[in-house]
């Protein structure tokens, strides 16, 4: 069977990465005999000036028939004020959302070339390697009542609503546990059920659930302000963190920042395996679209790259090739090539298409 | 008239290093002349122990009647199943709600005798000092619907709902923007506008109030997961952030332990004032109950000591005193004293008492 990509590479830096894994898949097929049947579309603000809207029905209908999403990023300054239905980051909250996507793994993962790009000690983060599992389809993202409403007096009010079911708790725990199991078996469950319901609900399904189906995985429990002070203190006592939506988005960004270099980290997001045995699955960097230095050839591609690896990975079981395309990278960065936001003294500096046009060099070598 | 304050110990670590407290409350009144009538009640576990409940309507009652109230703090694993409505935490929500203290106002501040401390780089961190005003009387913290619902098929629901008006932004927004101007005069305003319909009206009022009011002050805004990166990849970029009650809760967390020194940073909550003129506060250290190392007589009483500098200062405009305080726990970090918290190789290790009395000493010596 081929296999059906659609890369959305979206705003800002977004294309200029994107090129670079096209020289990988390419290499893919010259090496490998692995073909890809590849479309693009327009999403985020290439999508809104073109067609008005940040995502069209048909790349949704697109994303849901491909095997794999392979994604950029959205969001440009541009489209700041195109109101609230209009922003660009609607694109791939749609996409989570109408393809089920409700596990997101993001790893946070420190480079050992790259230990001192870190704002941290180098002996706090040395080897860090954190998964962390954010829940994507729910929690206040997505509940309802929401918006904004005008009070008698003239004055108004936002709302939005956090709502998690216990089948919504437990798919994205059982993601947690499963990984956890390829990895160092431990598992730390993240919400604030000292103030919210809905966190002490979380507490309680994903306690049962490992009792009764994950025992032999090490669960713990903390709060999510504890665990924002406990990524800084001591960032490896983790193995895997399984949270919510929101606590997701600023805990994963945190952790990430821990290694100091984003532009190395890939995530993926998936859903749930269908009656066919299909999953569908969108891969994208951590990073945004860095509208700051857009066009200028000097975005890291490496992430874009590593998220090809892992849609390798999880979408179609090659592990040999992701692992492959893991070794060209840390390959490259041990014979000194940085982009410009991982550069440091004595290494050389280079641009997007020198770093993938390295990593296919690499790749010819293994 | 005499200045009437309410001590609150709670539980763990909190009657140890209040005791320390009330050296310096001792010695304001012989050296200074200053007497405080202040009187004491029990919260948390303490008060669950003794009264059933985490904390009674006399106690809040009394709060109302003090021109402060100093806290300790609250938390007890010997309470973790008592149950959602006997928490110990229901006594300082209860007493911020009841209070109506919505401005919570916590420094992470880098002191220059601690700054291998922290787990960042001194580079990173040196001379950092951030004020966080988190709004605390409202948010998904206190809205409604919230709780946890059983669905017909036997599966259950967890809900909370975040909420926020006009006035209850604009009222934290002003606290923020006052403190600005008495300090490096910049504000971060901090939300998730693009994700938040909540988000989006803070952003607007805030932008609005300003404009209106406070055009000579700098705003900026930031998304919460961005600000979680930014307050590790460079925090020296901040002066004040203003952000709601939950995204306050994991931002200043993560904002004081870059400090590497929680046993160190006091707080502030204040609320409004009333016709007469009068505040309600409440001031407490920002590190927790501590249980493992309650009863030891090891904790840091330093923290608890800069919270009654911050209430001479907030609630008594006694700015002298407050600086006398905190140049005296300056002087005794740099005669080498430590406790366990904040131990470095070549320093002297005390308790909490010595280090309690060391501060005293220091005190006769200004
Ligand atoms: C773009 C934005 C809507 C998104 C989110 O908040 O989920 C992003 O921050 C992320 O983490 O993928
Ligand atoms: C004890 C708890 C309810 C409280 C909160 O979440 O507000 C604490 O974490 C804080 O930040 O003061």
């Amino acid at each position: 069977a081929t296999k059906k990509l659609l890369v959305l590479p979206g705003d800002g830096i977004g294309p200029e990465v994107m090129n670079e894994v096209a020289r990988v898949v390419a290499w893919m097929a010259d090496a490998r005999g692995v073909a890809f049947e590849i479309s693009e579309e327009l999403v985020g603000g290439a999508s809104l000036a073109v067609h008005g809207v940040p995502i069209r029905d048909e790349v949704i209908a697109a994303a849901r028939a491909a095997d794999a999403v392979l994604f950029g990023s959205v969001g440009d300054p541009k489209w700041a004020s195109a109101g609230f239905d209009l922003r660009p980051e609607i694109a791939i909250l749609k996409l989570r959302q109408e393809l089920g996507l409700f596990a997101n793994l993001r790893p946070a993962k420190v480079f050992d070339a790259l230990v001192e790009a870190s704002t941290l000690k180098p002996e706090v983060v040395a080897g860090l390697d954190i998964m962390i599992v954010r829940e994507s389809v729910g929690g206040i993202y997505f509940g309802t009542p929401r918006g904004i409403e005008t009070l008698p007096d003239g004055s108004r009010r936002g709302i939005n609503t956090e709502i998690y079911t216990t089948s919504e708790i437990e798919r994205v725990a059982r993601v947690a546990f499963d990984l956890a199991r390829q990895r160092g078996n431990r598992v730390c469950s993240v919400e604030k059920c000292n103030v919210m319901e809905s966190g002490l609900l979380w507490r309680e399904v994903v306690t049962a659930l490992h009792a009764r189906e994950y025992a032999d995985v090490e669960l713990s429990h903390m709060l999510a302000d504890n665990c924002a002070m406990q990524l800084v203190r001591n960032p490896r006592q983790f193995d895997v963190i399984v949270t919510g939506n929101l606590f997701g988005d600023l805990l994963s960004d945190l952790a990430s920042m821990l290694t100091g270099s984003l532009g190395m980290l890939p995530s993926a997001t998936l859903g749930a395996v269908d009656d066919a045995g299909r999953r569908p699955a969108l891969y994208e960097p951590i990073h945004g679209s860095a509208p700051d230095i857009a066009g200028k050839g000097i975005a890291n591609p490496l992430a874009q790259i590593l998220s090809f690896a892992m849609l390798l990975r999880y979408s179609f079981a090659m592990e040999a090739d992701a692992a492959l395309i893991e070794q060209a990278v840390a390959n490259v960065l041990a014979s000194g090539l940085r982009t410009a936001d991982i550069m440091s003294p004595g290494m050389a500096q280079v641009g997007t298409s020198v770093m993938g046009e390295a990593v296919v060099r690499e790749l010819d070598k293994l």
